[in-house]
């Protein structure tokens, strides 16, 4: 496999740079992408075990390289108590392998994102497959359509799935919105959480698709959360900093207050909730936060209703940091009496296309108003 | 492929066979196995244009035959709108021998019923393969496990589903429980209605597995219903004659009178529902039979509650039969008003063993009694 790869543009990814990887990740993945800390650990042992993994800039594939991106799929909630195994997304690629025949040269993340972010680089150590710098989302979103490589015109499938018990399915359908409802049916009956190897394309449609250096941003984002950790209001300037020079743009400090309600339930596959969040400034109007699986939307509650003033929304990205410690907090891990700052980014300009807005814009997942990037809407 | 054929006990299915092929299959079906008039319509034009299809006594196969079961899974009545196209059993084929990597030298059916007994042939004459005379459930059943191949040790993979848009999915998993959810998961994603390639067996495993001659007494029965046609109830002494001598036994006329109530819907991709038949005669009881895509259960309703004595209950036989035609009606066919002869046959001795009641007993379906033969149970 290595005559497809360049030997420039190459980095490495060792056992002690996934902390930061992880928690960087999960402020990106804007309350989705999975919990990361099984994962996270399961990362550790298989590249202490195994050594480090090759992380590869896009332009270090050659056009003709095959590469496959590799997740979890299902609902985060499910992935807290149906962990995974460490040898299974090495069980995936193998599947996958033979289902079509052929080597497959490189991995990329659907999504940076907890877990998301992990199952890769497991599959990369254990199998010796060099890991993308960047991924299919810049974030995480829903549903697989949601994708950059998707939009970008690559096709789903073959694509294989692998469910904790060894059993798989493949699929093969041409549209990525047929093969999320697939996947997800599968992702159901095969107990709420698989793994899946899907979208492979070449080299060229991988450069021309991912959203580039999102793994080496996460650990640059998680080494700002540490080194910064104790106070949510004292990492605001630095990670607004660490955006701007980014491909993600301007930080926004949305809210800060205390979880007054969090509910949520497993609806089709996915987490769907709601979150609302008191000022400690009482002449404030709550925030409220609708989730699925992702933080989609928040709005400033108006007095007489529930749905008042959007102060960001999807494709741009939404996150809470723990008040007291920083950390990014995931949507199925939102508590009663949480205290929070939430935060809102600016997403790559790719998301702000015509033809990602089609699959990616609040109408998309049932609300009736149109995108507005952060930038533009008034501060709150 | 036909050097794994005898030429003894073969004999031919000609398209002027199958209206009576079709009617008694559904008589065999007991309310489930799909409308069987498009797939008629189908079979009968695939012929027509293909020629004859071979029928096989199980003992022609050689034992390192190589025999798959084909047909439709998903809710009835959604197969009532979503109508099969004649070319998919052949793509379904084509496409299972691709991921397989090898040639199917015979089909079966997995139940004999109304659409699933015309789909093997369709299959068979528009690919040329021969089709044993039999089928995997001598009736049909709703679920993949209570098939006779696997209670007979048959794995139910490779499998391959194909949708009405050409899309594909395959399953590898050791349990057919664990396939029958994978696959229903798919067939509701898939639209409702979907064809699997299923259950690859050997010769020696289908010979010892399948419920035998099932296709040429479906066709027996065909005619008897054709040339008594008119009135039900002088149907009942030629059919009981005719099952007498069959894998099946005793036949029961249960019950005439009037569908006063029918209600079922689609729950997990099935035909869910209750049909209550109240008699001409007032002083009787009323018969309430309970559908999972087939007629289950059969219990005269006591006075106080609905759930009174059972006078026939699964893995025995339940079928209605129109009372001024005699034409068995499936269940998602029966509506208010309709006049019915309710008729209850034994099941063939395979069903009667532990292993098979272990999976299609009355508790399988959430009933809360025993099995009791019908010739055990006191007449209505």
């Amino acid at each position: 496999m290595t005559t497809r790869i360049s030997t420039r543009t190459t980095t490495r990814i060792e056992a002690d740079q996934l902390a930061d990887l992880s928690s960087g990740a999960v402020l990106l993945a804007t309350g989705g992408g999975g919990d990361p800390y099984v994962s996270y650990l399961s990362a550790r042992q298989t590249l202490t075990a195994m050594g480090p993994v090759t992380l590869l800039k896009p332009e270090a594939l050659t056009d003709d390289a095959y590469v496959v991106a590799i997740g979890g799929v299902g609902a985060p909630s499910v992935g807290l108590e149906l962990l995974p195994s460490s040898d299974e997304p090495a069980r995936a690629l193998a599947a996958f392998e033979a289902h079509v025949g052929r080597k497959i040269d490189a991995l990329v993340s659907f999504e940076v994102g907890g877990g998301n972010s992990m199952i890769p680089l497991i599959a990369g150590a254990s199998s010796g497959l060099p890991v993308i710098d960047g991924d299919g989302m810049g974030r995480a979103l829903p549903e697989a359509q949601m994708m950059t490589f998707p939009i970008a015109g690559v096709a789903p499938t073959p694509a294989l799935a692998l469910d904790y018990a060894g059993n798989t399915a493949t699929f093969s359908t041409d549209s990525t919105a047929t093969y999320e409802r697939h996947v997800r049916a599968m992702a159901q009956a095969m107990g709420g959480m698989i793994l899946t190897v899907e979208h492979p394309m070449t080299g060229a449609e991988l450069k021309r698709s991912v959203v580039p250096e999102t793994i080496s941003f996460s650990i640059e984002l998680g080494r700002v959360l540490r080194e910064r950790r104790g106070n949510a209001e004292a990492l605001i300037a630095p990670l607004r900093a660490a955006f701007a020079d980014s491909i993600y743009g301007e930080l926004r400090h949305l809210y800060t207050g205390k979880i007054a309600d969090s509910a949520s339930q497993v609806i089709g596959g996915y987490d769907v909730g709601r979150v609302r969040i008191e000022s400690f400034d009482e002449a404030q109007p709550d925030l409220l936060i609708d989730i699925r699986n992702e933080y989609l939307v928040a709005r400033l509650a108006a007095d007489s209703e529930d749905e008042g003033r959007v102060v960001s929304s999807v494709p741009d990205l939404i996150s809470l940091l723990d008040l007291e410690t920083g950390a990014p907090i995931n949507s199925e891990r939102v508590r009663f009496g949480q205290r929070v700052a939430v935060i809102a980014i600016g997403c790559p300009d790719f998301y702000r296309e015509p033809r990602a807005l089609a699959v990616v814009a609040p109408r998309c997942f049932g609300f009736d108003f149109d995108y507005v990037p952060l930038e533009a809407l008034p501060a709150p």
